[in-house]
């Protein structure tokens, strides 16, 4: 068993008052699940559904188990397929089964212990499972470390698109272990970092440039624990005040404090993914496209600095390589993205930037079309 | 169109200020629906989805299209099988893809016209299409306007137990149009009243005398359509105060006004639908005799006096035949119960009763397995 060294609590409240829930962060926290589920369950629990993939199972999945049947927990495991493909209704059919077929009580709970799909699957299921029981997650890639874990989204895919049947079903705890970002691919780094560049630049540009630091001088590659700890934290504090103010994401609102601000990205990233049959792209690094995107809009339109811009761009290249779009049609990128599920009287909306660490929403019919196809048609074509 | 004649509006309040919706319970109600709908979706909803079945929409259908129509919007029917065996996770997703590849918005809406199974799987669908779109229910059976109109409940059914999958998910408006019961076939009447039978048994001394007279005199055939509204409405207002103060059904409590006192005759009536397929069955008919094997139980314990057990015995005659159960084994009716979604700690929770109005709940283990034995061959052996 690790000695946890760092570890940080992040506390997010939302309106229900029972409905608030720590957030763990810490260097071996793994190891401290048992203990916290036990305390946020209560005695009544007394099976845990372990929810992973094979590769993560194998991985952590020890460490896990035996923490948990330390605090007294019957635990079964139950693994569904890696990628963003089983990310849906059929994945979520077979889990329901499972927790069915184990005759799972309303009392006991389910551990979400993988990345963004394992987390919106297990959510998902935990959130209709006898109409909801309860749910810890435990993020394993830094993409759902830093996202993820706020906000309590859940769901699955449709051929349709994406996320497009889902819940809001919260967890009650979250634990961090920084220490499996060690082990972590190259690609779902850079995806994660993404998602963080994109937290910054929507809402704080101090949080920008703390991650911007961080990725420049590589220290997230395990070379300062603290640096690290600190910083997933203050990602994840970020998210959880926007959550808070916004928990229903309410589409009638369009100011920068609303949660919809956190889609800056997400409608090309989204119809990126999709025309890709969610093969190329990891979410983040579609994200990463997305705002870029969206960055030139905003520089067309004039909205946005080109310094500012160049900033944005810049700290996009230091998370990583991004994936080629350039034998992508524009023209099959915008139709996809008109039909994101953010529209509003069937337009949709656009985050843009009015400078880092401040977003607006658009309607799309007030973006010319020809500011549309040369933004995407610019991203398209650039050399990363 | 049909002029309203009586009318009377039951405000359903819930913790989230913004979850709160009224009842509209009247002869000739269907014709308001376009005119309430607008009016709880405002201007940016554009299109409904009525989803109902084939019966359902052959008689209502164009009176429910005619009314949306003429209050803007534009719409579409999808109609799912009729029948418990309906209610099923399959059915849930075809009613998905149905919104997805139709590109219904968030600011769309879904109504549910029709009874128990069509409520229950549109009311779903609503809760997870884009995690959440709005929905009016516009409940056509006794049984829907009594018990589903209140309290949030939606969901499926796996092979495993009924609504093992579903969701808490509040309509924004419920239309009861009492004229619907004259086109009710009579076994779907008797399904109704054994629910009404169990509200008043459970709660309310008075409002379980009020459905006696009705049922005695008869006159829930259309004879006085005044006091038919009255004691919906009355059904409505005491669901609706017992699920106001427990909204997610909090499994802790014990107490009579518990929202679990409501599942009065639910253990053995599941176990009943699950061992006979869903196919013998109505649900309050079902619900039926389960409240005469926890009325014998709670005879049986010395909880019940004689004289109160035979008033509920009466009464639920009154209501109508109910299917034959004399050839099922009392031991698959017990096993069955076991497994039903609302034990805690492994072991199930009775729901009995010390005397009409007052319910209490009572740990399994608290009874005799004689006396569960001998209740359940009791009630299988009466000739009804």
């Amino acid at each position: 068993m690790t000695d946890q060294k760092e570890s940080k609590c992040v506390r997010v409240r939302l309106k229900k008052p029972c409905a608030q829930y720590d957030i763990i962060i810490g260097s071996g926290s793994l190891d401290c699940i048992g203990n916290k589920t036990r305390t946020v369950l209560g005695d009544a629990a007394r099976r845990i559904v372990v929810i992973s993939n094979r590769k993560v199972l194998g991985l952590y999945g020890s460490r896990v188990t035996s923490s948990l049947r330390k605090s007294g927990f019957k635990v079964e495991n139950f693994s569904i397929g890696d990628g963003e493909r089983h990310k849906s209704f059929r994945t979520l059919q077979r889990v329901l089964f499972f927790l069915a077929n184990l005759r799972l009580e309303r009392s006991d709970a389910i551990v979400a212990l993988g990345g963004g799909v394992v987390g919106d699957v297990a959510g998902l299921a935990a959130a209709l499972y006898m109409r909801g029981i309860a749910f810890i997650q435990v993020p394993t890639t830094l993409l759902a470390q830093i996202d993820a874990s706020v906000g309590g989204k859940t769901a699955v895919n449709l051929s349709q698109g994406k996320n497009l049947v889902g819940a809001f079903h919260q967890p009650r705890a979250v634990i961090i272990d920084i220490d499996v970002l060690a082990t972590l691919p190259k690609r779902e780094l850079t995806s994660g970092w993404c998602e963080a560049i994109k937290q910054g630049a929507v809402g704080s540009r101090s949080l920008f440039d703390r991650t911007r630091r961080v990725l420049a001088d590589g220290s997230y590659r395990a070379k300062s624990e603290e640096q690290l700890v600190f910083l997933i934290a203050a990602q994840c504090r970020f998210k959880a005040k926007i959550v808070a103010g916004d928990e229903g994401e309410n589409l009638q609102r369009t100011d920068r404090t609303s949660r919809r601000v956190l889609n800056f990205g997400h409608t090309v990233g989204h119809a990126l993914e999709l025309v890709t049959g969610y093969r190329r792209f990891r979410h983040g690094e579609a994200v990463g496209v997305g705002m870029l995107v969206a960055g030139e809009i905003s520089l067309r339109s004039g909205l946005l600095k080109e310094s500012e811009f160049q900033a944005l761009d810049d700290t996009i290249r230091l998370a990583g390589q991004l994936p080629r779009t350039s034998d992508l049609d524009y023209s099959t990128i915008l139709n996809a993205a008109a039909g994101d599920k953010k529209s509003v009287k069937g337009s949709i909306q656009w985050v843009l930037l009015e400078r880092i660490g401040r977003a607006c929403i658009v309607d799309a019919p007030d973006i010319p079309q020809r500011v549309l196809n040369d933004s995407v048609r610019s991203v398209r074509q650039r050399a990363r």
